[in-house]
């Protein structure tokens, strides 16, 4: 990051308040007459009727359009374990985001746990508050446990963006890319850098999209993960096959496609040169991808390229994914978070690519057309469609997967945020 | 409560949109570069302060000025153990006045732990998210307990309003109506009906302010707490005298004081009419105080009557309290609330009633004069002057009793809001 953009981020976060969010009333106070509605003694009737019915809570309080985002810090954006406290920004800026892009309010809580065991205990224990909880930056493999027993132990939608969240995007984007370039999923050969959270959730959508999993190279700091390795975890071991190949520059030989979600300059130009006609890069470590984006252009003409940068095309952002699925998820309701509803969240994001871009979007784009093409594979964050396309999706696909307690809404389809009282 | 008024409390918490409390956003948001800086990239910049430098959460995000309000709902207004969902909009409600009052943003957590140590453990872990927390609505006996190690372990403030908020607002209220009757609180027979959080907590406060522990019989259900009991817990035990009168009717003979903190009609008149010449009646037990007000003032015309209520003189209101007492903590960053901060705030609303109330209080009130006397021994809560002049004892209080990690605030005096962007 230049200094200027350091020094911007800073200031925009201290001033003129510290922070970016801030808690608002939204019923009348201003009489001695409110307040006995709001507190002590009108209180009292909402409380006696959800001791009496539960659901009640969804009527009378906040928690239906309430999402927390938890976190230990133990893997923040690309730096690493900061701890708890300093993942503070993140987790306020993600709730900055629901709001934004989906009307949903969204608090943080930052949990300092001595164990796994401990944080799930702590977010199973304080998970009835909320209408759905987003867990966020936990490292691998401690948050693939994690968030299962929480989703076993929840009755709310538990969702941990960093891998559903980036797989269900990342998967999208794959899919037009795919279709672009001529390439067939089912015969795609697919090598994928890292082995982490998000490495591991892509490669299992993107199974569940139609991919074969002995096209798939899964490299962790040791290589290739094969069949023969005996230092892998049971997350690991899932992505393990048949092979002679050991490293990168083997895997690389003759890929179809590279997915990055690694570290910066990882992947070089001689690699890049090795992958076959029409190669598919997504370099996604953030900020700086695997393949320099002009490097990977000048040796590749025939690439389709995506990053997790907004300063470059085809923007693997998360942001067009955690809003609206959460929307689309309490809205009807869920129970959790499902595999219909992700995928259902791909084929929303892709088939909304394919349609050209309003006016107001491509004026906060520059102003060039945003036309379905090799730089353009995902839709844009500003895009309004958004709400209303992934989340209607999401929505019906868990009413029809049967995971949703409320029919599909009667207040779709979404055109702004109003209904919520955003 | 009147019908039309549960009914007007449901619609309340329920119309336009559910709940009372929503997220806003207080940073810009329109363009990519906005939220270039409120997330990716721009957010790792607080990100790294904050590991650097834990006080740099202050700067960069919400934590000064968020209060967490957190409750088991085992012991819900006068309602009783309903559990934690039920206890949603008593929390929500206490976050509407904070920031109502004290521009303080709120969060509740609803927390469901088996024991008193998970429940403890689990606030422990998340505490560090907030600023300060505020426990609430959790019962007698494991409320001391679980306030006593959670002061231990947080260095923010953690304040168990139940106990503390009543305690100060009753003893500033007691005060005031010892001077108007003419009587010394250090020969003041004080009766305490009610034995649990709230009582004891005032009894505490009470004794700080001069009142002779040997003066004050404390009742629970089985009558006078004296020292040949066995059945005492170590709380209960703390106020056992040597004493021969065992019930209401042994104790409120010849009393100056009736504290009720205990349940509807359990003071007779015949028993009000044995108490000393000038007597005072807190009937706190809320929504129906332990004698009638028509009923106490018909027997004796020499009272002064306290009750929880707002349509009596004299409520006894924790609104009076706790948004200004944690207001003054934060404003200083104290890492506790101490005894200084509380009988701080106990001598400032003591004060406040000898003041002749403004006239937007008195239009807010019904426009009858609010003068100190036997009917205004408390400010109103509607009262604006309160921000400032809790807010400041306490904080002055914290600074002199070096509990303080930031002076006293240049930005006082408060004459509203404004400063904390609400």
């Amino acid at each position: 990051m230049a200094e200027d953009i350091k020094q911007a981020a800073l200031d925009y976060h201290q001033y003129p308040v510290p922070g970016k969010l801030s808690v608002t009333i939204t019923k009348p106070t201003a009489t001695a007459r409110d307040l006995s509605l709001a507190y002590s003694p009108g209180v009292a009737e909402p409380c006696r009727e959800i001791a009496k019915d539960p659901e009640a809570a969804y009527r009378y309080t906040g928690k239906g359009n309430l999402v927390a985002v938890i976190s230990d810090g133990s893997a923040i954006l690309g730096l690493g374990n900061l701890g708890p406290l300093a993942s503070k920004p993140v987790m306020e800026g993600k709730g900055l985001l629901f709001k934004r892009f989906a009307g949903i309010n969204s608090v943080d809580v930052e949990v300092e746990s001595e164990s796994p065991q401990a944080f799930i205990d702590t977010v199973a224990r304080i998970a009835n508050t909320y209408g759905g909880i987003n867990l966020e930056d936990i490292k691998a493999p401690e948050c693939f446990e994690i968030e299962r027993q929480l989703i076993e132990r929840c009755s709310i939608p538990v969702f941990h963006d960093d891998q559903h969240g980036t797989a269900i995007v990342t998967a999208a984007g794959l899919l037009n890319a795919l279709e672009l370039q001529g390439k067939d999923i089912a015969d795609a050969k697919i090598v994928c850098l890292g082995a982490g959270a998000a490495a591991t959730a892509c490669m299992k959508l993107i199974i569940a999209c139609g991919a074969q999993r002995e096209n798939i190279f899964v490299l962790d700091r040791n290589g290739v993960i094969h069949s023969g390795r005996t230092d892998l975890n049971q997350f690991k071991a899932m992505f393990a096959i048949d092979t002679d190949k050991r490293n990168l520059d083997d895997a690389i030989d003759g890929a179809d496609v590279f997915i990055g979600v690694s570290g910066p300059d990882l992947l070089s130009a001689e690699q890049l040169a090795k992958m076959a006609a029409n190669p598919i890069v997504f370099a996604c470590s953030n900020p700086d991808p695997e393949i320099n984006p002009e490097l990977a252009r000048a040796t590749r003409d025939d690439l389709i390229m995506a990053t997790g940068r907004s300063d470059y095309p085809n923007q693997v952002n998360n942001v067009l994914g955690f809003p609206f699925i959460f929307r689309g998820a309490l809205d009807v309701r869920a129970t959790k978070i499902n595999e219909e509803m992700k995928v259902a969240a791909v084929h929303a994001l892709k088939d909304l690519a394919k349609e050209e871009a309003p006016a107001d979007v491509v004026a906060a784009y520059g102003g060039a057309p945003l036309s379905f093409g090799k730089e353009y594979i995902l839709p844009k964050p500003m895009d309004s469609r958004l709400l209303n396309v992934v989340s209607a999706a999401v929505a019906r696909a868990a009413v029809d997967s049967g995971v949703a307690l409320l029919p599909y809404p009667d207040f779709y389809p979404l055109e702004n945020l109003d209904h919520f009282g955003a």
